[in-house]
């Protein structure tokens, strides 16, 4: 007789999104004359660049044709793309890292909720709060995180580092020791993000302490200050404790197109010496089977010249998006963060309003879809996060109308 | 200070094809002047047919449209594919299945491999001996297998079920009830394939004992006899016991374009009422991010009417390839099985030469790949496979390269 994996079933709700959109279909059911804007899950609305188009087009082509045609990818990615990475994510910052740290794969979804396979069950891990749920849940199902307690929405196993108003969103040091530890900067949800001294603060405590750094990198593209680090292996050390996950999603609006990547540097070994990099290896080439070419080649292309100024272009349009948010809802009295270096603009509800009350009044009210903070942890509650990632059209739409309330 | 998930160091070697890559590269570069027929893995060598090429082509013109570009794909893909293969795969053999019931994916690989991940870990799974490794491994990953025994090829925790000459090359119902069994037909190593009336033995046999099948049925296109069952739901009662893993990686060469698909009825639980069907979700909703959109536009291409004459005739390609490789082999004096529902040959190796002596013997004496039965499991040991995705001039080339040994 067989049985399920019981852990699911300790996994409280369905996925944040999901119940998101069950709420907004149903809101446009019973309102159908009604002009929802969706600022709510991060997803880009401006299409792949011309370059990108022109590259797809060729690679499609050559799948046409006999003598170009390709068959199952390399285990790791194509070369080209690797290549394409090494340089321009890496060298280009004086960071080395080789072909062979790098694992191409069908986004950083993917990779951020089975990279935890690769450590065994009994791993303490650490997240920020807000966070991600893909960090916490994917543990969750692996039978990582304890029992799960409704009145706190806290994981018994789990070392939540809180992150609020009160220490800028950036977390701070655990007391406890955990031996994985979550990080995302530029933040989601909140949009925040930490200095390259800051950053390095934590690449020593991982080193002196045997922890590993699971690096999210998705949002590096948005990053418009100095001293703001794009990888973390600009930060001395990192090479022996963090592992980078990176993303074509938000850069270049492959969320419907999916590609991503993951680094794992060789040096990065356990107390035994077993080398992630080699684990991972395994991992991607048993349960894996690559990204399409034609995706490949099109992320290739974001590195090309017309690639990188286009995706630029389109950068600098959901930023300025995020700039328009964030002082209109300044200008209308909300407490704001994030939107510099991040396209998330991280809220206070007002009147102590509870994320979901300010979700259902947002919805019903402006017709606006964001993301109710506490979906992200329960230090999100009473926070709210719109993403800049709407049309311009839109975007100055939602703001007038939230403005107007 | 983190620890590794210790069951991927019992993985005794490599991945068996990357092992067989290795030992390929190493050939040729030895041997530069040498032309390697690669009849090892089962990767497609024909171009993609002229309909998907063209819808592919529409497909990547619309994400290049605000109007037209497509985000993130519904979690479990989109409908009109999920309606596409209801109606073709399975409506059309008079099975009902629902579209909630089909999960769209990248592939059969990462579905055959991550499908473990919704049962408990305390489940005893049997698999055929040979066997697709995938089965195994993602299992000895997530420390369900118990020891490896070097000397046997046998893990202390899997049920193997012997395939041979003896018994057709099928497999027989287990003395020790499993929980989980992996079936798949037409068989990959071996070629073979059971009557519909021989799987519902295994559904009957499953539903008696409330185990589950999950059966994998990504050769399916290339049945050419009426006694062979397409799919595990023409038998009665499979909605009760089994998932069905697809693919579009054989029957219509996307083994670079990455598409499959799973199903999960929902009549399908555990013994406390626990439907599998909405712990996959949970995990597709949670740990993955659909197939590209252009994939997916592409596989529905697959079920026009210009999509199915044309995948047809690159089935019957191929399976011409494999009879060149039956008859051509059969003349040599060597016994063959496997190639009429299948595009696998299953062969016995000639003078009880080790499957990986045999491996060597054809690389140097012949310049041809295929795979050493005893990669699939020791069962297979003194069996090779050679399939039959290669181009016809080279599937002729090589035989007569055998024959001429």
């Amino acid at each position: 007789m067989f049985k399920i994996n019981d852990n699911y079933l300790k996994l409280p709700g369905s996925y944040l999104f999901s119940t998101i959109g069950k709420k907004v279909k149903a809101f446009q059911e019973a309102n159908p004359d009604k002009e929802i804007i969706r600022l709510g899950i991060g997803d880009v609305t401006q299409p792949l660049a011309p370059a990108i188009i022109e590259r797809l087009h060729a690679a499609v082509s050559e799948m046409g044709v006999q003598e170009t045609f390709k068959g199952y990818a390399p285990d790791l990615g194509y070369e080209f793309l690797r290549s394409a990475i090494v340089e321009n994510d890496y060298k280009a910052r004086g960071v080395d890292i080789s072909i062979d740290e790098v694992f191409v794969s069908d986004g950083a979804k993917c990779d951020s909720g089975n990279i935890q396979e690769i450590f065994a069950l009994g791993n303490k891990i650490a997240v920020c709060d807000p966070v991600y749920p893909v960090y916490v849940d994917s543990n969750v199902m692996a039978g990582r995180t304890g029992t799960y307690d409704a009145a706190t929405g806290l994981w018994s196993d789990v070392i939540y580092m809180p992150c609020k108003e009160e220490n800028g969103f950036a977390p701070e040091l655990p007391d406890v020791v955990p031996d994985i530890i979550y990080l995302c900067f530029p933040n989601n949800p909140t949009g925040a993000t930490i200095t390259k001294d800051q950053l390095q603060k934590w690449v020593d405590y991982a080193n002196a302490n045997h922890s590993v750094i699971i690096y999210d990198a998705a949002y590096e593209a948005y990053i418009s200050e100095a001293n703001v680090p794009h990888t973390i292996y600009e930060c001395d050390g990192a090479k022996t404790c963090a592992i980078e996950l990176r993303s074509f999603s938000k850069n270049a609006g492959f969320t419907g197109t999916r590609l991503g990547f993951t680094v794992i540097p060789k040096d990065l070994k356990d107390a035994d010496g077993v080398a992630l990099n080699a684990l991972w290896a395994r991992r991607h080439g048993t349960k894996y089977n690559g990204a399409p070419y034609i995706v490949q080649a099109a992320g290739a292309e974001v590195y090309s010249k017309a690639g990188k100024e286009q995706t630029a272009k389109q950068i600098a349009y959901y930023m300025n998006n995020a700039k328009y948010i964030y002082s209109g809802l300044k200008d209308a009295g909300y407490s704001v963060s994030g939107g510099v270096n991040a396209p998330y603009i991280w809220l206070k509800t007002p009147d102590n309003m509870t994320s979901w009350d300010f979700f259902d009044y947002l919805l019903e009210k402006a017709n606006v879809v964001g993301t109710p903070g506490s979906g992200f942890g329960p230090s999100g509650e009473g926070y709210f996060r719109l993403t800049a990632f709407g049309t311009y059209e839109n975007t100055v739409k939602a703001v007038d109308r939230i403005k107007a309330l």
